[in-house]
């Protein structure tokens, strides 16, 4: 997505896409962070926070419910103890429409080059636990599956307290200048080293403020090939989680039973 | 270097490369693993194994103090408790020809795939303990250095166990499948989440027993950027560790203070 300051149309975008991809097939969707504000100032997002269940959550689980799909709902600023600060929240709903999980971020963005600064810790309150999560699937079996967030992915450590998982999602909004220098390369690190796939939405494009995201959305299978990606604009990147390649990886190298530290 | 089964061979070439590094002005130089021996069969590498302080040692000791260089000198296989195995070994000697650290592979490539078959651990002992150690320089002080070899380089929580430090050494014999995969992904990586110098010297280029490595020896910067590779063969790779960059990178971008897990 290429979200906009205005919250109806991005979550009307949302939907024409979620749509999209189930046509395609799709069992789950995931959506880009910030995927319903891109706002003007850093604190429009406190604007339109919520609490669990709020509107843009309850049009999430609607949404999954209308179109029988999972959906990984990118973020939703969500209403913190702490006044002027939200939470960046990922929230997962079944097809059902009911809430599988929810995920605060935990690692806050700070990035300070020329004209180009960030301060997340600013407006939003970290969160302090990983959390894996189990989704349906046809096949039968839950697809174990790790949350992060953005600049999460820098910090290898979330998801070796995730690991074993068959799929890390990664809601994203880098930057134009962070994401040329390091999305591909840590999205496939990722799977490398935790042998599993890693779906990773992003904001992508140039949006109606004037900033600039990477874009880049992709799916990297468990050997660290990238099986699907979209470089910018609107979309839909579409691909298979496949449990036997995930299998063939770890029994030729089974780094994973090598841990030790 | 493309080391045969033959170490005295391998060992003169190791110095004749030594002296082209320090003519380039190198006060640090890295030898790859199983520097002296790429044997014919695994079991090779037990016939020249030795106590601390023994000869393939003290010829790098001297090497050292010859060409007034410090060296990492890739692998030695070092006598264990355990009859049958050795230690993967990584030493290290200042220009003084005096022993500054000492550090024991942790993690024990095995890997199966076709006609593909490796099992470290069949004649090798596994080290517990990460080591970091100061390098001197002429610029006055330490170079903070974390030691680490081959497979290790899958392992992220190796080298977050040993940040911050300024440079990672990885001496190494990839193959030419997992290298060619993964090689200079898991370096950069490595780089980038540590916000450090990574410098890589492979085994690259057939062997005279017929095996095949991937070579690509490198030096990456803190913001993931190769400064300096040697894609096979016998060769020097050769770059600086600027504290500046590091300071600059770490300044713009202050991830390592982020970690909170």
């Amino acid at each position: 997505m290429v979200s906009a300051p205005e919250v109806a149309a991005n979550l009307a975008t949302a939907e024409r896409l979620i749509i999209e991809a189930a046509a395609e097939g799709a069992e789950v969707a995931l959506l880009p962070e910030y995927f319903c504000l891109m706002g003007r100032r850093d604190t429009d997002k406190l604007d339109i926070k919520e609490a669990p269940g709020g509107p843009i959550q309850t049009y999430l689980a609607e949404c999954a419910r209308r179109h029988r799909i999972t959906i990984i709902g990118g973020t939703v600023p969500m209403i913190s103890a702490k006044a002027g600060r939200v939470l960046n929240t990922c929230t997962v709903f079944g097809p059902d429409g009911a809430l599988i999980a929810r995920y605060d971020k935990i690692h806050l963005f700070g990035f300070k080059r020329g004209d180009e600064k960030f301060d997340e810790a600013a407006t939003i309150l970290p969160g302090r636990t990983p959390v894996v999560c189990g989704l349906p699937t046809a096949a039968g079996p839950l697809l174990r599956t790790g949350l992060s967030i953005c600049y999460d992915l820098r910090f290898p450590e979330l998801y070796r307290q995730m690991s074993p998982v068959d799929l890390i999602v990664v809601p994203s909004a880098f930057t134009y200048t962070t994401g040329q220098a390091h999305w591909e390369l840590l999205l496939r690190a990722r799977a490398v080293e935790n042998q599993c796939y890693v779906l990773a939405a992003a904001q992508g494009g140039t949006h109606t403020t004037g900033r600039r995201t990477w874009g880049h959305s992709m799916l990297v299978d468990p050997w660290g090939e990238i099986k699907a990606v979209l470089p910018e604009g609107e979309g839909v990147v579409c691909g298979i989680v496949d449990a036997a390649r995930i299998a063939e990886v770890r029994s030729s190298l089974p780094a994973l039973t090598h841990r030790v530290l």
